[in-house]
Parts: C-alpha cells; structure tokens; sequence
C-alpha cells in the first residue's frame, strides 16, 4: 500500500487515452519503472500475517485489498457466507461497450508455518539473490538501483501462494491504465481467505451471489508455471482424495522367532496391499478404476506434445537415477494416480523389537482425472479389496470380529473432489491462449491439466462457465513448506500476462 | 535366600540315604511341602536387579548365587574372561561312580526395564492371581495357606528369564537330597551374566575353562515351554540375524500431485522389496536363500506329529482369523523366515502431507535354520537385489550416487549367527527324553527346534559336546518386555524336571 498507492491515485486521475502502442511493449516499460512499487506492494501484503490460525489478519487483509480496489475504481463488496468466515472480496471494473466479462479468482491466505524451519521470520519478507539451495545473499533492495536482479526471490509466507497472483492482478491494471490503454473485457475480482482450509464456504457464496457473478470466464490465479519458467496456462486440475487404510495382525506384539511365519505381520500384508494396487511405474492395478477417464482429445496431445523439455535438470535437481512411467513429466501426471503419502509399521533401527507388529497403516492420495468421480474410485477400491478376501470396516476391530475375518482393513476416506479439464478447443480458450501469448511476445505453455489438484470442480460444477488457470509463481516456490518464495522474473511475466488479459481478450 | 536357605543347611545336613521310592513321587511331595520356600527363593533372587545397567546388582547376583550352591555342598569358581565383565557363576558336584558329566546352563541377567510401562515395580516381586489380562488381584503370598493356587504368577523382572531356572535348579537338587536320592550324573553349573546382552564374554570363558567344563551334555535352561504348557525339551534354536534396509526417493520431498508418477515413490519401493523377498504366507521368494536348509530327520517329523495341538487356543488369544503357512506353528517356525519388524515413510494419518518421501526404511529380523549361515544368507540377498536391479550402499548416498544408480538400496546387517538343531537319535538325547518324561510321569514336548534363537551355536562350535533346551517358563511370561512373570505351575513342573534330569538321567 505505502508505494504503490500513490501510483495507483496518479493512474486513476489520468486521463484514459487510448494507447495505439503494442500493450506488451507499454507494459513492460511501466513494469520496468516501477519495480520496487511492484515489489513493495507484494511486501506490505506479506506482512499481514493472513493465515487460518489468526482470523483477526485475515479480516486486516480483507479490508486492505477492498482498499487497493477501490483505489483502482473499482466498485467493491466484501462477501461472507457466515458470521466469522473469512471476508471475499469482491470487485467489479466495468468496460462501456464491452461484451465479455471475466473473473480474476485468487486468494489471500497462507499455509500454516512452523516457525522453527523458517531461516527468517516468514511475516517479515526478506529479498535473497536466489533459492535457498544456492547458499544466497540477503539483498537490501528497498536501497538498491532498478531493474533488480529477475532471479532475486521474496521469501515470506503466502508470498508466492497466492499473494503474487494479486499483486499481479493489481500492477498489470495499473500498468494497463498508466499506459494509456482500456480493459477489453469487464473486470470482476474474487479474491477469497479460506483457501488453504479447502474453501469450506465458497459454494455458498457463489450460490448466493450469482446475479453478482454472471460471467463469460473465470480466471484462476493459483498454482506454479511450468518448471521451464515459461508463461503458463492451464487448463484444468487434478482431483483428488485420501484414505487412511490400517491392517491387523496380532493383538499385542509377538516374538517373531516363536510366531513369525505363523502368525500374519500386518506389515507384510500392507507391501502386498500397495503392490497389489498399483506397480513401480505407477501403474495402476484395481480393475475398474480407470474405466471413467476420458481419453485426451486432439488438441490435450497436441499441446502435451508441445511442451518445452524440462525432465533432465528435474531429475538433477531431485537427484533421482530414474523416473516412473516413461511417458514423462506431464503426460504421466495427466494419468490418475495412487500416492503412497506414507507407511507405519512396528519399529526400525533403534526401535527395532524381534516382534511381530499389531497393526500397520497406509496414507493414500489418490489423483482423480476427468470423468472419475470420489464415489467411483471408493467403489472400484472397495470392490478389489473385497475380491482379494479383505473385510473392510471403518472402527478398529474388536476381538470378534478380528477371529471372524481373515483379513481387515480399516479404510477412513476424506471427502474427495473430481477433475476437470476444459475444452481446449472452446473459442475462449483460443481466445486466452492467443492474448497471453502476444503479451509475452512468444507462446505461452498450455497445460492441458495440473498434477496438482485444485478444487476447479466447484468453479465448474457452479457456475457452468469457462474456467481457465492463470498462474504466476515459479515451481520451485517451496508453496506450503517453510521458506515460501517469490522469483521477480516470475512476477514481471506475471504482470504482463495479467495485464494482457484484461487489456487483449476478445472472443 | 531368607526361606530356602535353612532348608538347605538341613538337606545338607541330612543323611543321604538312597530312598528306593519312584524319585518322581518323592519329588513332588517335597514340592508341595515348600512352595512357600521356593518362591520366597525366587523371590529373593528377584529383588536383586541385575541388569545390565546396574553392575553392581549383577555383582551382588553372582556371589549371591555362588552362596547358594556353596551351601549345598558345590566348590564353586566365579569365573571372568576380562576385568568388569559380569561373573560366570561355576559349581561342580560329583557323584561318586558316575560315568556322565552333566552342565546345567542358566542367566541370572535380566532385560532393561522401562518403568513406566510396568504395573508394581519390577524388582519388588508381586504374587497375583493369573495373567494381567484377566484382571488379576495381588496376593498376599506370604500369609496364604499353601498348596498354592497353581495359575497364581509371579511379576518381576527376571523372575522368567531366567531365575526361574536357577529356581529350579536349586530345589530340585534339594527335592532329590530331602527325599533321599542321589545325583545320577555329576552336575557342574554354569550361570552367566550377560546373556541378555548377547554373551560377549562367554566363548572366551567356555575356551579358557575348557578343563574344568569337560562334560558329556549340557542343558540349557532357558526359554519358554511348548504353549500346551506340558514339560518341554527342544533340541535347538534358529539362528537370527537383523537387517536395516533403506531405499530412496527424491532428495526432498516433493508435491505428489505435481510429482506423483514420474518421481519414484520410495514407499512403494519398499513395498515392493518386501513382497518380491517373500509371500504373505511367510514362504521365502530370495534365490538360494533356502539352499542349505536341512531336511528334518524321521524322527524329527515325528516328533512334530506328535506335538498337542496348540493353534486353536493360540488364535483366540491373540486375535488372528488366519494364519500364514497352513502347516501349523511349529512347522512353520522350523522353516526360515523373513520377518518385517517395521517399516517407515513419510506421514500418515494427522501427519500425512501430499509429498513423495524421501526415503523409505524396513527392518528385517531373518531366521536362520540349519545348515544356513549368516554369510550365505546375506550373499543371496545381495544376489537378489543386484539381479532386480538394485545397487547396495552401505552408507547415504550423495546426489552423483543416487543419479548414477536408478535403485539405490543401503543395508546395514547385523552380525547374526546360525542355528542349531541336535541329533534326536543320539543316545544322550533319548536319555534325556527318557528321564524327563519318567519324572512328568507322561512323556514330554519334544521340539526339534526352538524357533526364537538363542546363541547355542557357540556352545555347539565351542564345545562339541550334547546340548538340549530345558526351559521351565510359561509361553505367556512377558518375556523381555513389561509386567514379565512366572506361573507357579511351571515353576513346580520344573523343579521336578530338573531333579528328573538329575536323579534319573542315565545313558
């Protein structure tokens, strides 16, 4: 607010002449001049510590961005599905003469921290000349000469995830008007505070503010771009659903050498669980569960064939020898998938006893593509643990029914959501596509579909618009990990591209 | 030593007349007459904690015990490979004409305890009515009226494993003294001190005490008795050996959604380790792993035939709706096994976060059968993982290692040793047999092989000479964790064994 603010006055009291330069080239001359008004306002937004654990910021930041909107022009509202629930905010910028008009969904909360894995305090942003990896400098960059270094990095909390993305939203309009050139569309804002707590209202909201709403295309500022650091859409996400799943053995632990081999070890039977579920390829194995995943269409091929390779200095930067699949990257993510999050049982190392375990227990994330459903996939899981003679319950066991069955298995599912994945081939589509693609002065990577999941399928399932994924963040953000960070490079296409589809879409 | 010690001093005393009447009948009036004093022994022996931790105990212990056979007419050596070491208590009692010189092996070390997880302390012995399962209530053992209730249990650390032995020892002689027998066998005693924490001392004491430890057989008295309760002999151990396996992902943990597919999932690598080595029925799947297992004898198959049968009961008690093998526990822990005692990667449940581990770790307990040895067992394994592709490490591996190696594997193996099974047709083992079936007055368990392990390999290599298990302790004893205790029943059932095994014993 403290920087930029009086830039946003200065562009909201100038006069709205119509540029004829290219919008890209203009853009980026004014993102050039104001760096550090750009930087500044991605700092005073992390200092707000907006996380779930205290709802008194989140209400700050609420109030902060309705602010910085109405600074803009815009008309806004602060939304709320309840008493005591995070405030959406809304905006709205409307364009005379416009036809269209687009939604710039993002959110202002942050993971949790744990404080302690932090190298500096995540609510006090801190300029470094790059990832932590590479051992950088901190960089006083409220004193240094612009342009910055683009591969300089803001760490905080919620800095990247999803800050950026507002940030974005708000220099690409200024930039826009500073510039002499007009939205081509008519702009509405959402920007809401529960999303790393699942977005628990956010139906409802959008329920009750339909009227409000109405809209040709949402665009949904969240998620990394593309490991080659390459502008980026995205036109879908994964979906998603985790299961919790414990076997039984003995019911105290028992001296293997007496009853090894005799007596079943549960840890056993959770390896041959996993491996019965899916191979080292990650392959899955339960008949059944892929029958609902719609094939990708020409186009989905086109553009996963398209890519720009990024698999070698992946593997360098993991350190692994080898890779799953053998299809890559992203063709192997646009499979559904069985993760193992994690296994326990019985001890290793110094906690290791000459004993048989009485349980162990499996942490499953399943990835749902279009058109799996969570019911679908429970059934189909269901029904193979069924046919390899397992009895699933849902309590742990008592002692009868351990001596009644062979072998149980206490299965805990969340709640889960679908995938989407929208129509590459939809007017709109091309239409985002192409205006991106001239603000970046090359093409931009169109992934058909994210590996990761977000919760698209409420946007789709609600509002029966298109839905198209517009991230800013670099890949290697460490989102939802101590160390968040924010590479400029990242945000300067950020704010180019933002500024392009506000200023260039026409379908 | 409080109780039991007049009684000594008067057995000593006594006139050892040669009773003409069934040693066995004589025995157990005796038992009956001074199971106040046999307990109050075990009792004593009990309140001294000789543990691992407490050297001074086991000092305390070692010349304790060493008064005990002094009083009974032994000459008596505490014998010592090195300064510090706990005392090897030694006795020697000859019988004038006999042709068999028999060692009675026993420990009068006991397991460390966590105190926390015990009901009464452990080294203040506390008499109750049955296992803690049943809900038992203490009793006040001193004061009771004898015959004793023989399910009554005695909780104590040790009090099992392995003082009852010595127990036993001690009133059987003094059943057979008291009663007018005589030792059909010389006795010599071996008590050592550091069994718990694997013997480190005791090949150096068998070898430098060669001369004074010439004997015809040994018995080692340790171990729990068959589950149907009866009177047991087993004839060898498997042998064991531990192995700590680790397998790697990425070198942080990565988002499963964006990553899941194409990084490898080390959890399901292990998983896949685990159930490639053997099937959930406990067969092993390594190569070469069971090549040098030797076949049972007829007689061993038959003495297998004729063990009571015990699965039943077992299941219940533990809880199981299965078990692995279909041949039954006892041919089953005749077999090798590979047990998995743990298994670790990433979080589960509350501590489940959607990421790929970073390495996945399991702990293997292999038994071993004779003629197997830990080398050839951990050449076949090696040969296994190299032929699946696998390159062994044995210490992490740095970022060149894990890229130039697609299956990265780092094992850390303990020092392991084989198993031991006796010839059960020998003539010694018949004897034995014989003896101890005359004084139970029904024949006992014959087990060809224990299938926890205990070190006899190194009295078998060392001494070339018989070696029999005689154990006296109850299957269910708690042994090396909490809340160990002893069933008076098999306390009795022992102390006539041994006075069997010393009055009747001829070949």
């Amino acid at each position: 607010m403290r920087t930029i603010g009086f830039a946003a006055l200065f562009a909201l009291l100038a006069v709205h002449a119509v540029s004829a330069a290219p919008l890209n080239r203009d853009v980026r001359q004014w993102r050039m001049q104001h760096e550090a008004e750009i930087v500044g306002q991605l700092d005073d937004l992390t200092r707000i510590a907006s996380i779930a654990a205290e709802p008194a910021k989140l209400d700050v930041a609420a109030t902060a961005l309705e602010g910085l909107l109405r600074a803009r022009g815009f008309d806004t509202h602060l939304l709320s599905a309840s008493a005591g629930a995070p405030k959406v905010v809304f905006g709205r910028y409307d364009t005379p003469g416009a036809r269209r008009t687009v939604v710039f969904y993002a959110h202002y909360d942050g993971q949790p921290v744990t404080r302690s894995q932090w190298v500096s305090d995540p609510f006090i942003p801190v300029m470094r000349t790059g990832p932590l990896a590479s051992k950088p400098s901190d960089v006083d960059w409220r004193h240094a000469k612009p342009p910055f270094d683009p591969e300089w990095r803001l760490y905080g909390r919620a800095v990247a995830d999803d800050k950026a993305s507002i940030v974005a939203f708000l220099a690409g309009f200024d930039a826009l008007k500073a510039s002499g050139h007009r939205p081509s569309v008519n702009l509405r804002v959402l920007w809401e505070g529960e999303e790393e707590a699942g977005s628990p209202h956010l139906a409802e909201v959008l329920r009750a503010n339909a009227a409000l709403l109405k809209a040709d295309l949402w665009l949904i500022g969240d998620g990394p771009v593309h490991q080659s650091r390459r502008s980026t859409l995205y036109f879908g996400a994964r979906g998603s659903m985790g299961l919790e799943a414990t076997v039984y053995g003995p019911v105290r632990a028992l001296h293997d050498g007496h009853y090894g081999n005799w007596v079943p070890n549960p840890a056993v039977m959770a390896a041959e669980l996993i491996t019965a579920m899916r191979d080292d390829e990650g392959h899955i194995l339960v008949p059944g569960f892929s029958d609902e995943v719609r094939p990708l269409s020409r186009s989905e091929t086109a553009a996963l064939a398209a890519l720009p390779p990024v698999e070698e200095p992946l593997k360098r930067e993991f350190g692994i020898g080898r890779t799953e699949g053998g299809e890559g990257l992203t063709a192997s993510t646009l499979r559904p998938a069985i993760n193992v999050r994690g296994i326990r049982s019985g001890g290793i190392g110094a906690e290791a006893n000459n004993a048989i375990p009485t349980e162990a227990s499996v942490s499953f994330d399943f990835r749902l593509v279009p058109n799996q459903t969570p019911d679908g996939v429970r059934s189909s899981v269901e029904t193979f643990l069924a046919a390899r003679g397992w009895t699933v319950c849902d309590r742990t066991p008592d002692l009868a029914m351990r001596l009644a069955h062979p072998r149980l298995i206490k299965l805990t599912w969340d709640m889960g959501y679908p995938g989407f994945r929208a129509d590459l081939d939809a007017p709109v589509s091309k239409a985002v596509i192409a205006a991106a693609g001239r603000t970046a002065g090359r093409p931009v990577v169109v992934l058909p579909m994210m590996g990761g999941s977000v919760p698209i399928y409420v946007f789709d399932a609600m509002l029966k618009t298109a839905l198209i994924g517009l991230p800013v963040v670099n890949h290697d953000n460490s989102q939802h990990a101590p160390n968040e960070n924010m590479r400029l490079q990242n945000l300067w296409d950020g704010v180019e591209t933002y500024a392009g589809l506000m200023g260039d879409l026409n379908w």
